[in-house]
């Protein structure tokens, strides 16, 4: 059988369940606001929305592998773009731009202008350091690893912090090229 | 202008705005597993998820309150129905039962069979105190609050603990009555 062809962002959402997004952004509060009480300086707490959102990105890749019948991307360019279309699309309902790329390919700019999880989030002046939506960086950064791709994800510019747009930078920083076929046993 | 009259929870969920409900499960279990990490007992670890609850239901309740068209209830009947029915399809897009009433009308059951936090959890031996969902009970309790009754919400059956089913007790412990017209500049 032919594989099916890959599905829209929009398709895979709206076939996918759902919670209320404000339900989402409020918990997501609660975590950022407990771990600024539980860890004492805000660069612990970014590395920990770090590693938290690695975590899910290990595990959400497979939801979005299952779902979204995208197949081995091509190139990093093309991973990019899937990852701003259809990844974005199918677990928030935005989607992002890419743009900013270098001329090798390798490093490009994530573009978000409408994200849920900063709704009603205002920064108080102790944290200004403080990267509010780095679970995103941590679940970008997982996914690709899974998909065999080492990354390094982070902010260039941040509303919270005044900027005009969200910008995460993503650089890739090595190919793990898979062989085939894969030796199950080991 | 006459009350627009109260709309289903099911339409009420189509028309807000969505996150896709794996991820949100995710940063759920992200959050249950800093806690475990960051404080020593599961007792206190529970208390936590109830208070983020709780701060999180004092909010969503203006949320609910603007989308649904409810108004006052007559009675803390029909206020469980309108959680059971409303609130929980509104925002976690499932519904729970009403059951188990006092002959006073005072504590009843909500009963969840379906449950979104819990999809791909399985408590390890050394968490069987934990009360994974604890964020719900705080969620109703906060809720509650904000429309002026005192509760307390407890879990009397938990399928990560075995039981067919969960089951929240809700007891209403005092009704404030409200006192009209209120005092804005108090």
């Amino acid at each position: 059988m032919a594989p099916a062809a890959p599905r829209s962002g929009e398709a895979i959402f709206a076939s996918v369940e759902h919670v209320n997004s404000e339900l989402f952004t409020l918990t997501y509060g609660a975590i950022v606001r407990q771990l600024l009480t539980d860890l004492e300086e805000v660069e612990d707490v970014n590395k920990q929305l770090d590693q938290m959102g690695y975590n899910i990105g290990i595990r959400l890749v497979d939801e979005f592998l299952a779902k979204s019948n995208v197949s081995k991307c091509v190139d990093f360019k093309e991973t990019a773009e899937v990852i701003a279309k259809v990844g974005f699309k199918m677990f928030l309902g935005i989607t992002a731009s890419v743009t900013n790329w270098d001329a090798e390919g390798t490093t490009c700019s994530l573009i978000l202008e409408d994200n849920p999880l900063v709704d009603f989030v205002e920064l108080p002046d102790t944290c200004q350091d403080l990267y509010y939506c780095n679970i995103f960086s941590g679940i970008i950064r997982g996914a690709l690893e899974m998909v065999s791709m080492k990354t390094e994800v982070t902010w260039v510019r941040d509303m919270l912090r005044g900027d005009d747009a969200f910008e995460l930078k993503v650089k890739l920083l090595k190919q793990v090229s898979e062989e085939y076929p894969y030796k199950d046993d080991e």
